[in-house]
């Protein structure tokens, strides 16, 4: 049988990073390249006992039959109240809906609202996955300048006259892979900007939780006054990915759309999923796990910036989260260094990170590449990165 | 805001079923409306002991822990050989994904086979959701006529030739909605003319677990002699809907394709979930737990068919289903009714069904619905049918 496949899939290789971890299964080697949460911070113990219990308890049917796919009710109304802390206030449950995982709010804004051709922004760089799943629903992701402060906003206007997108995209606390966070004044900007011209937002905030140092900034949504932002966030980082728990919300017409969308994709989220987040937080522990977390995240990433400047060479230049999972880093042109091509040779001494490329609309950037520090250990940081160092050193022209 | 809906979904509204849901809140309303497992068969306990079993277990951080897209490796080793009840023989890991529920599978299929346009083949009358999911990727439903023996294999091979469709979609055994079995020669049949044709089959067997009567016949993938057949199957009749969990096999190219679909959507499917599965099956549950459940499906079934000819009137003509939760009925011409209309009239009088149109490509029939008989009780089903046949003795011209 030779198959045919859609157009939308015929040329859609995996993703770079799930295809990492293929390589990842020699036992010495340092990985830099996921964004796995710390595997010892999982709280496997609470979440064994809260499952238990859940299923000894009055609830236990409810939870194993059909559910609704706009998601278990008491989590829906607890997030309304919750996101308050992003500055986010009015929301009912109405407002809100549980997915299997951030991730697929993407999918499903892209569902809604991506028709083939239309054009998606999104920062460069973005999330890679995003630009995948934009490329599913046969988008055009058309990169937005950024810098320090966050998506460039002249570039933003014009880019959102020129193409006519229906959708933005942006991560704009710890941004992956930049690890950067946007300012208040881009934030109400693009809340501005994107409501004068009519165009979808999906704000990402998979990360804001893992914060270490400075002030929260509230969120994009928060300064929405016309329904055109939809928030997203999950579980993942913050209690457990292997659940695929996270939540979407904004206007009650979108949120009716994406039901529709999901009803016709997973029909609902586990509910056994769903119900351990909700006793999760009914039990205190989502604030109390994360205070003893944020150390343990803040000593790893401070681990791997201090062996960046110890070992990496002067071309090289990278950012200084103050949370998340990630540091971003790149070589000046004048170092002729392609972290694309470099990749193979630093999985050979052991070390693996994700090359830059990835993570731009058009893939062509040679030079960045990201760096994980949640999975290893500090030792391992400073060993990884000093190997790395060395790799790049004896490169540079 | 004015929302400007994708072409694909700004036409689309709820899945009939999961919208009647909403109005079954009436606590005295009997309702032969959804396809839910009998609430008292879920495995609560057994569920709740093995959940909280994996969490204090060694494999505690790996369920907690981001996951493989293809799925968990221990519970696609088993389903590579578990299959053989079905006929299927040769499978290995490769050939298996897990999926969130067998509904996901139909998502992928389409997602990695259809383009707008395309023509799908599914059974008259067919899934509603198999319908929408069609739908969302703008492909285009067509019916083939089926009777006693399942699929009409003359216009199967009629309508091939003339939509060129990219996918046959079928149930064969306990279809929903009708709850018939298609015969051995149609399954090989179907096997042969979709090969010659080169046309891709979802096959769908969501309740050959739940058979009352009769002998299992293999599945139409046993007869795949070209891999253009992809078997789905869910735990959600056999286990516990509420944790989402199922699985498809095929051709390793084409599970690899699906892989990737799947890695946009919902990353990977719950662990939790899966490793629940896997140990329900590890501790012998799986067959155990069916021998109790199955009987209690016969006395339901049986009485929803005794009430039937009991009580309903001679117009009126039904399936007699060995298995799965459905029977389907349907008055004749002369009777003069419309199912869809006296739907609310119904409902008046405290039953719910699902009116047939919902399940047919053009969406046009009136006459028949689908009454499901695993919610009831068999006090309710009798009662329940018999409030039905005077409602519609009352309406017949």
């Amino acid at each position: 049988m030779q198959y045919v496949f859609s157009d939308r899939m015929k040329d859609m290789g995996g993703n770079a990073i799930r295809e990492i971890f293929k390589l990842l299964s020699r036992p010495d080697m340092i990985s830099f390249a996921g964004g796995f949460p710390t595997a010892s911070l999982l709280p496997v113990k609470e979440v064994g006992e809260i499952a238990g219990g859940l299923l000894r308890g009055e609830k236990g049917v409810e939870i194993l039959q059909y559910g609704a796919t706009e998601g278990y009710a008491p989590l829906r109304e607890r997030i309304a109240s919750f996101v308050s802390r992003y500055g986010i206030t009015g929301m009912k449950s109405d407002n809100v809906r549980i997915v299997s995982g951030g991730q697929q709010t993407i999918d499903l804004m892209c569902k809604c609202f991506v028709n083939a051709g239309d054009a998606v922004l999104v920062e460069d760089p973005t999330y890679l996955a995003a630009l995948h799943i934009v490329r599913t629903y046969r988008g055009v992701p058309v990169g937005v300048k950024s810098g320090e402060e966050g998506l460039d906003l002249e570039d933003l206007e014009a880019k959102i006259v020129k193409h006519k997108p229906k959708l933005l995209y942006c991560v704009p606390t710890f941004s992956n892979p930049t690890g950067r966070t946007y300012s208040l004044r881009v934030r109400k900007e693009i809340a501005r900007i994107t409501a004068k011209h009519g165009v979808m937002v999906l704000e990402d905030d998979p990360y804001s939780e893992i914060r270490f140092a400075g002030e929260r900034v509230p969120s994009v949504k928060s300064f929405d006054e016309c329904g055109n932002v939809v928030f997203t966030a999950s579980f993942s980082k913050t209690v457990s990915p292997g659940l695929r728990v996270g939540y979407c919300l904004g206007d009650p017409t979108v949120m009716a759309k994406l039901t529709i969308g999901k009803q016709a994709a997973d029909v609902h989220t586990s509910l056994l999923s769903q119900a351990i987040v909700e006793e999760y937080f009914a039990r205190g522990l989502f604030d109390k796990k994360l205070s003893c977390a944020i150390p343990v995240y803040k000593e790893k990433k401070d681990a791997m910036h201090a062996a960046i400047l110890k070992y990496m060479p002067k071309e090289f230049s990278c950012t200084d989260p103050e949370g998340g999972l990630f540091i971003w880093g790149g070589f000046d042109e004048s170092a002729g260094i392609d972290t694309a091509n470099a990749f193979a040779g630093a999985c050979g001494r052991g070390v693996a990170y994700v090359s830059g490329e990835s993570f731009f609309a058009d893939g062509k950037d040679r030079r960045h590449l990201r760096l994980n520090y949640s999975a290893a250990t500090p030792e391992q940081i400073e060993r990884g990165i000093k190997i790395l160092a060395e790799y790049f050193k004896e490169s540079i022209k």
